[in-house]
């Protein structure tokens, strides 16, 4: 009698899990609904810092996490600050890579693909002359954002740059950097 | 005979600098290009690092800093991670927050307010049905994201505003997030 040995945690994604919550949603479309949230304060020049913890989804508000994040922020010399983090620019790329990463591993584990390495590095061109508002013919952001992955599975080479194509068009922050997000600003203000 | 007082660094901000660096900019307008980078490795699940240090400005690779900013990324529990960072679209809220509140900071400064508290709270709302590929009737990323800022300066209310409105018409991540940025992703696949 053969035994099927069915791997369940792949690329250190639990697929059980992944197939079940997929089912739960599916089964009960509102627990789909999520907020994400994070707190920013000032602290000086340059530096400001982020705290991020308690968000909403799978219909109720999510206690899980034991402790805050403390994410901060700067500019380096040339733009002003002291290096008290990496600058805003900087944190975009960092969320892209990180969504797309995620989102690849995530892919890779529902198809059974074995992942053994995927890095990445990113560049993103910016004329300042922009944001300081010296030149309008110039953007405030990144004219463009380059993406760089190396990838390294069990899987045949197609394969893998089919995981990376399908990342690209479920990334959350892929789709928010690429076709934007409307974002309402207000301020109370004395 | 009366002595002026200028005060130079206002807000943390070195307006001395940061009109000098206008100036220079404007006498050579090539010292306006910049290259922001950043390096991501995943380390198992959601688990995934970007590093940052060095980039291109002023007409020059920067080697000002001295240690190179670690980012940790996650998902937490009810996405199958187990709370190793952020989530990415989280670190997208990061990214914007801090931005919002330096171009806010660096406008104040240029115009002689001085700030005493900047604060601000970023929500995200998104349905995963659209990241999970169960309804292409949702987006992948965030529908919508409200910022609200407290301000507190030495100027009446609507000047304040104005700085807000300001900084947003300035923000690099700003720009990005709302009017979106092309990307392009080439993978090494083996």
């Amino acid at each position: 009698m053969a035994t099927t040995i069915t791997e369940i945690v792949r690329n250190g994604v639990d697929t059980e899990r992944l197939f079940g919550t997929l089912d739960a949603i599916k089964g009960q479309p509102t627990l789909g609904q999520f907020q994400f949230r994070a707190r920013n304060r000032w602290l000086g020049g340059a530096h400001n810092q982020t705290t991020i913890r308690d968000f909403y989804g799978a219909g109720q508000e999510d206690t899980s996490r034991a402790d805050e994040f403390v994410l901060d922020a700067g500019e380096p010399a040339i733009l002003l600050g002291s290096d008290t983090g990496p600058n805003p620019a900087e944190c975009l790329l960092h969320a892209l890579a990180a969504c797309l990463t995620t989102s690849l591993v995530y892919v890779a584990a529902a198809r059974g693909v074995k992942l053994t390495e995927v890095e990445s590095t990113l560049e993103g061109d910016m004329d300042v002359q922009g944001a300081l508002g010296l030149d309008d013919g110039y953007r405030n952001g990144f004219e463009h954002i380059r993406v760089a992955f190396t990838v390294k599975g069990d899987a045949p080479e197609e394969k893998l740059q089919e995981i990376v194509a399908r990342a690209q068009r479920r990334s959350a922050v892929f789709d928010m950097v690429t076709n934007g997000v409307s974002v309402t600003v207000e301020a109370e203000a004395a």
